[in-house]
């Protein structure tokens, strides 16, 4: 059989690129299927500070250095996207997105999450247009311009940091009345004089032409409506896993659509694993990707 | 009350520097107690190549980067050894080896593990004198003399490789028939020229005057007794972990002394966590002992 491996791990964000760092070391035949380009989500961040061993380095650096550590060591990295899945027979088999045909042993699934929309009106037609998921991204492109964020977690509290350096104005749109950002966080943000919190609302609607104008929000306590000048919506209210492609496969979701794992990151079929932001029921960290990973790898080595 | 902090974390390895970042990070006021030197057992390997985001990297030098990052970001440590623990209170007291105390809301243990005995006649007496669990630490001392590993797995197998770059000659004594290290690691024992395994062998008894000189070798299937010169004994046959000092705190451990945690490393006492190579019932590598810490920590600091 063509493209036959011992592991086929699906996607090379940190918990995928450990895998592969596992599996190479364990002298096993393994391969990562990427759809784009490796360390998905934390390949974002422009400065990461609690990944235990560097003070401080960019997303793209790090996973980029995992990328490298596991090409080093033998595994291999495909630039392709699992479409679907066929976990029934002993040997497992997935389809790309470009028709190719892959066949392991054992497959760990390190899919990612991806950012939930708001709900707003205009999210989907303002989108690239003023509205994004990724201040790191795109902040660049509203210099000197006037930003919102709408959220109240890191991700929210790291991107309004992260575009008061440059933006005329950042509003952190928060629909509690307290940010559950971690308190290193809180306090920067709140002693960032270019960031305002407004409180207990939400935006209901994007406006504008040719990109955003304006925001309609609402306060969450009082029901009233008011409108917000604004070049840039940059949404962060929280994650989806990308877990959709799982359906029909047999592989047990949670409520969430998560991937329910047992502590040896294994899912309810034999030689599947999951680790990282699309398994149920961890802290969602890099350090605890990379150790699903590393978990995950290490169990299907031990189950082939 | 003095020295009350809001979370105290015993040890400074990779678990308990992890957990003292996401402390710092949380805005809590956090202490690391190390009785020696930050990093633990992981700041001994000369070569670290499974830590993701360095493909190769020594131990010193990434727990010295970890132990850099928690003091930047504001947490303490303490270079002093916890002796004995009150649990019983709301805050929890910790006297230390040199009668210092210390009182927080919450405690972390983080408190690693040590290298087990072989069981060997005379190990203890000829400690330091050829007899050595540290290979990195000690080995150097043996250069161009003959050497023994007494161990199966990956240390026993590190080790060699460590000692056969410099040593006239190793030998790898394990009481089995094969390896259990990483495939990746017996490829590079079974190459390398300088060691050599004797298979299905303990080592009874370390002889000799001032230092070791002979060991007394038994094989396990036919029960043969033979003698070998050596120079060295380095022992890696596992790991006990260090909870003797849990003993009448009502901690509970398993049958191997590892500390009890459910998957949010919190112990059968409130306000009460363990993290690392101490807790029971996970991988042992250094990416899931910070991530252990980063659990822990987080777990700690949502309950305080």
């Amino acid at each position: 059989m063509q493209n036959l491996y011992d592991i086929i791990i699906c996607g090379g964000g940190p918990a995928g690129l450990t895998a592969a760092i596992y599996c190479a070391r364990g002298g096993v035949k393994a391969a990562v299927l990427e759809r784009m380009n490796v360390g998905g989500q934390a390949a974002l961040p422009e400065g990461i500070e609690n990944y235990p061993g560097f003070s401080r380095i960019g997303g793209f650096e790090l996973t980029d250095n995992m990328r490298a550590q596991a090409e080093g060591l033998g595994a291999e990295i495909v630039y392709d996207e699992a479409a679907a899945f066929s976990f029934k027979s002993r040997i497992k088999t997935i389809k790309t997105a470009t028709g190719r045909d892959y066949a392991a042993r054992a497959v760990i699934l390190a899919l990612g999450a991806g950012a939930k929309p708001l709900g707003a009106v205009g999210e989907a037609e303002f989108a690239g247009r003023g509205v994004s998921t990724c201040a790191t991204c795109d902040g660049a492109f509203f210099r000197d311009k006037t930003a919102c964020v709408a959220g109240g977690g890191n991700t929210a509290a790291e991107d309004a940091l992260y575009l008061a350096r440059f933006t005329k104005k950042v509003y952190l749109i928060h629909r509690r009345d307290s940010l559950r950002a971690d308190a290193a966080n809180i306090k920067k943000v709140l002693a960032e004089p270019k960031i305002e919190i407004l409180w207990n609302t939400v935006a209901v609607e994007i406006m504008g032409g040719n990109a955003v104008e304006r925001l309609r929000l609402k306060n969450t306590l009082t029901g009233d409506i008011s409108e917000l000048k604004t070049d840039a919506l940059f949404i962060a209210v929280g994650q989806t896993p990308n877990t959709a492609v799982l359906r029909d496969t047999g592989v047990k979701l949670n409520e969430s659509g998560y991937i329910c794992v047992n502590a040896h990151m294994r899912a309810n079929i034999k030689h599947i694993y999951a680790a990282g932001d699309c398994a149920d029921g961890h802290l969602k960290q890099i350090v605890t990707a990379c150790a699903n990973g590393a978990v995950a790898a290490t169990s299907a080595i031990q189950e082939l």
